[in-house]
């Protein structure tokens, strides 16, 4: 033993309980779920907190990361609750949190030539383990976005340009990324592939043309077809659309509980 | 006039209120107060948001960057109930919001040599204005962390790093940002200067030799100055520790509403 | 005296001489030429080095802050050669650098109902002092550039998007930052406003039409205008467009040294 | 087909040669040799460019994507000579260029208690082929730098922080990123660990403040190592201390072509 005193292990005297305290910004190879090959290896950032009652001076580092050390080559996403309860285990916790934030790679098909590419869309999940566990799962979908203002007053052509729609859902039972991503891409003016050949190029810029979208349309049309969903407690969508006639970007937002 | 029909101003069946709507990432030449000289010149990047109801289709965005530039050259902190006001008025409103990033520079004197130089804070507002104004001050303060673990266990040395910490406070009543910046510095293990002559790096390595401090220590000494202020009505402490020893960081937060 | 030896001063054996050394990323309030309304101010990131010689073990970084705090008030970018050379004789060095990054802003009045607002443009300053002075200016200018094959291929619509165009110019003579943006946004499919009222964004949304460029067209039309400008020695143009069909983006560069 | 026209292979009489021109911030998931395991799977951001003779109006952007695409499931940074080989021919250009940025995964064991954990190293490979092929490898090592002169100074303890080593070879033989990791980190204060026990803590402590190391013995002392080296044409190594008294960073750069 290198030393006998255990500073973390103290007590403390301050009467504060700390909500969260661990390890944040953690980079590690995980695997999770995909919908088409089973699983899919990607590098995730990953927080992992616990609380500390006030009677504790300090938790212990390394045991954050001898948890992840054990999930290591396993699907981390799918093991969450798992995960967490060894980590309140692992540090005598009431409650333990993590977050991680990945990008997921899906395999799209060019509208017309129907030639594959992958595309990178950047999920994160929050999970929870206090006395149940509790999951929201988000993604940042890149679509494309064409003002109706620009089209109705322009004698030709209107502004268009990428937009990124959030879409963060706290579930009571399980969804796809896929899914989400799938929702949002049908209420953009027009979704968004890694390789476009030009029979594809003209088919994305009509489209877009043809299914103009204020950043408030967006919101509103995801916000309709994730109001009635059952696996969905709560969410929030928001929508940035980094315009092309500004150096500033348009964004609207709503949050939504649903009815059980 | 260009056109007659103006799209925004139409009707929406969808029945979804927009919880905000607006303008991101503007940045903006702005004047804030300074406690010492009055005010100082600085550069913002600014957020203004607006609610949505459910039977408009949409905001008139241009009219968020014209209240902003009748308060350029204004003192837009000192201003802020009067800017989110015209907001309301110019959208039509019943909420606007606004959020403001910007650096804030304060004169310290290193502590021996007493030399002046200028440190950079990075200082958020948060304004609300639905049917009453409310406001919110954040600013980051980098600090020196030393482990009192590593201290403890070494026969020599130990483990240092930059610490950001982050305050944010929901108030009643006035507060300057410099008591904010004062305050988190003396939970530190030793504050941080931009210049340190020899004599200065001496204290400033020895005063932190002297005050060891665990991520934990350190909200929860900011956690005890903040919640007996009654110009406080909530507020949250973060300390984000860049750990010398790992590449990940250590993390601790607390929030808490103060009783009236 | 805290100490009698100074370890940066003492003999270094290991024969390397470092080519730059000294401090990056400090932040400070600086005054900058403006070609309107004579000067500005502004925030800045600094970095400031020199080179040091192998027989010496360390420079001194404190003085880098000291010679930047003689600076303080001052017009720092019409005082560079000044900073540098007082840079060289409190290090003791034979070559100083500094680089320094800070948003610019201009006044600029929209197309048609010429109703004026700012917008920033990012500028970057290069300066060294070896035996003679060098200055490169920097500016990343935002634009909207229209994809004339969309155009082209497409029954109506065409892809449009936000770019920024990254101007470098080593200079043997003054230019203003002001004279590299308004070249640069008269090589776009249109200029970027801040703030555009309904009858100017249709000029917008048709100017853009009107005028499609490749990423490659606007590098090549910026080069047509810098490759005779006898002021310039050296120049690169880059153009980086945020395309809102992919998520990736479309690049080019070119370098060129200007014939005497 | 949706159109005759092929505006890209349209002549430009600008007769100007575009430098690089091509797809920049692509994210694909990308299998990296990996000296213990044989290969590792990461996810990288890759830029792909060719030149653009003067002749030419434009590239096709989709070809890059498509070659990529060609690539996926194989290891690509042992195959990037044939990679570029077949962004020539696919781009009919003379010369082409990718970079790629990527995280590596390395199992370390912590000092004293010998536990197994994971740390990210961010690479990056950029690679050319013009008439010949060409290869540089670049990784930024995380170490623990502690100053000699705080220690010097002081009667106990002396600053220490997380510092970046940026090291970049272009080379004419193999090297493992492993070679020039252990490299690195055996000219730091100490290197960095993921996972940390108590005793593994007071070793780092201790051996840390037995190395004391300035910003400029650290680029030197890895100078020396590489300029030896054979297989290196070129090198560079820059090291960024980000200060844990300070909130600006130290910083140190040497560049160096290694003599045949």
């Amino acid at each position: 033993m290198t030393n006998e005193i255990d500073l973390q292990s103290s007590n403390d005297t301050r009467k504060i309980t700390i909500d969260k305290v661990g390890v944040k910004n953690i980079r590690y190879p995980i695997i999770v779920d995909d919908r088409t090959s089973k699983s899919q290896s990607t590098v995730a950032e990953l927080d992992i907190f616990v609380e500390l009652l006030h009677k504790h001076r300090g938790t212990h580092m390394s045991r954050f990361i001898e948890v992840l050390t054990h999930f290591h080559k396993e699907n981390l996403i799918a093991k969450l609750p798992d995960f967490l309860m060894e980590v309140k285990q692992a540090l005598q916790a009431d409650s333990a949190y993590t977050s991680l934030r990945f990008p997921y790679f899906i395999e799209k098909h060019a509208p017309i030539s129907e030639i594959p590419s992958l595309l990178a869309y950047d999920c994160f999940f929050e999970a929870s383990y206090q006395e149940d566990y509790s999951l929201t799962i988000g993604v940042h979908v890149p679509i494309t976005s064409l003002c109706p203002c620009s089209k109705e007053i322009s004698d030709y052509g209107a502004h268009n340009q990428r937009s990124i729609v959030t879409v963060k859902v706290t579930i009571d039972d399980f969804i796809w990324i896929e899914e989400i991503i799938e929702l949002v891409e049908s209420c953009a003016s027009c979704e968004i592939y890694s390789l476009l050949k030009r029979s594809d190029e003209k088919y994305v810029t009509e489209k877009a043309f043809n299914n103009p979208r204020f950043v408030e349309d967006i919101v509103r049309e995801v916000t309709l077809r994730l109001k009635d969903d059952k696996r969905i407690r709560f969410f929030s969508v928001e929508s940035e659309n980094f315009e092309s006639i500004h150096s500033h970007n348009a964004y609207a937002c709503v949050k939504m509980r649903n009815k059980k």
